[in-house]
């Protein structure tokens, strides 16, 4: 990275759902003078008066961008990253219509499954294009962070941050290594990829379980890692997310099982998103991170009786 | 049944763990004349006083029989009726020692697989016999009965209370016939069965997904049934527990599925006795449900990936 070359110039970038994880990226972006607006609903009047405030392990920093209140004060972006949770995304129409032009590109930051497939949906209702040329205008990146929203505002990045990219439309297009060096100059690490499945389905092999058992079994990643029985459980699941994955276009080889354990052994007493949401009682990201996977392999006529169950138990605990 | 018939004659018998459904049987058999003695612990100043009060949908009564406070208080008895919970299963050699005599046969009345096993090895161990004497003295009974503790030897009755009889040591023989006859002149249906396996077994796949998912899911018989979700994975338990009974000796046709599923439509919001266990804060028979036949099903090479999942769960709900 030269910090003397030229920034990669996305133009006006919006961001959507600035909580923990939006206004992070945002605001790392505004620092490095790309041109960022942030819609901030609920934290409008304390980004508006003192912008945000980042404490990151990476260094603690504030910057003042532009926020609305609406879509429609924001108006038209270049660039939109959407940072909301999954579970807010049948606003996506309403929300993409008044901040998208017909060239507009959209970065999905979300977990899960099918957030791509419903922003190019919204794309193509939205503008009357072909579903084709609406993929063309998505993106998404599996993010790898440890981000907390502290106060209105006031965003806790306790640590990682890196980013895995891709196009949801194919491999990686020269905009696709604009966008990451633009991450990487924000000091985020951006790995593109030439397959949005893969590494989306790579995410799940670990998010299925740990946050599948967060919430069903109240187990964080220790316990998991530590009770034979859930690390058993956990390892079966995994199984079954690597077979559903190969079967969606996504080679995933068994020994990432291994790899994913190898990796959660360090991180100790570890809560997904997933499971904080659930203990705090908030709304949880269950049909982009259990039920899509397991609606893609039962479509690809891969059995996977345990995530069935998971999703089924998790889902009896959040019904009202 | 001819009530001038003279009753099968089992000599001294003696009642351990005389809860919901140890004193019902019990007191029913003493009200038609048995000699039924009960090992009472908590509710022995009520029993002793003032009887046993029997609430039924068949019928209220009070019988006062002789009630002890210890095992060794009891004393030898010639037939053992077990109705304490699996989870005491630990205790059974210093109950059954000053209880039973060479000749004495042990009925038990638990929930789920192993209780005759650990019954049969204390019988072993306390008389110093041969594995195969053992068992031949140990009896199982699947109880399909609605029964509460209200009170201190205050039972409510409120439903069913049909047993099926089976020897753990092979076939029946005549004295398991007369077992039944014995139950049967006191109201309660009782078929006898050749296999023990078999009757277990059946009633596991309808306890595995129900009492699992009760405990898991939070979910009520009729929660599972009308959550299209729920109901899903219960099947999948049900062709799990199928193909590990299969396996274990207990042939059963892939239509008991279907004909459990039919048989849970009209019981409502039922609660298993797991699930009121779990709520109540109180100790589950989770290794006798659902770990045990986990543990039978691996042994015998068969997969049952939800069941693992369903019983980790319910162990790392009930983890300190």
């Amino acid at each position: 990275m030269n910090p003397a070359s030229q920034l990669p110039n996305f133009g006006r970038i919006g961001v959507i759902g600035a909580g923990a994880l939006g206004a992070l990226y945002g605001a790392r972006l505004a620092r490095i003078g790309a041109d960022v607006h942030l819609l901030a609903r609920s934290d409008y009047e304390e980004a508006r008066q003192q912008g945000y405030h980042i404490r990151s392990w990476q260094g603690d920093f504030r910057v003042h961008p532009p926020v609305y209140r609406t879509a429609a004060d924001m108006g038209p972006c270049d660039l939109i990253l959407i940072g909301m949770k999954a579970t807010e995304n049948r606003s996506l129409p309403a929300l993409l219509a008044p901040t998208c032009h017909p060239q507009t590109l959209v970065l999905t930051m979300q977990n899960g499954l099918g957030n791509e497939e419903a922003i190019a949906a919204a794309l193509a209702t939205n503008f009357q294009i072909t579903p084709e040329a609406a993929a063309g205008r998505v993106l998404g990146a599996v993010a790898f962070l440890c981000s907390t929203r502290v106060a209105p505002a006031v965003i806790h990045h306790t640590d990682h941050g890196r980013l895995r990219l891709a196009e949801l439309s194919g491999p990686a297009r020269p905009r696709t290594h604009q966008l990451a060096e633009l991450f990487q100059r924000a000091d985020f690490p951006c790995q593109v990829s030439d397959s949005l499945p893969l590494i989306r389905w790579e995410k799940l092999v670990w998010n299925v379980p740990f946050s599948g058992l967060g919430v069903a079994a109240n187990a964080n990643a220790e316990k998991v890692m530590r009770t034979p029985e859930l690390r058993s459980a956990a390892a079966t699941l995994m199984r079954e997310v690597i077979a559903a994955a190969n079967a969606n276009g996504a080679p995933i080889h068994p020994s990432f099982e291994q790899a994913m354990f190898d990796a959660t052994e360090p991180i100790g007493p570890y809560r997904s998103s997933m499971q904080i949401d659930f203990e705090e009682g908030r709304s949880i990201e269950r049909e982009a991170i259990l039920g899509e996977p397991l609606r893609r392999a039962r479509a690809a006529g891969v059995p996977t009786p345990a995530l069935e169950l998971l999703h089924s138990i998790v889902l009896a605990r959040t019904l009202k």
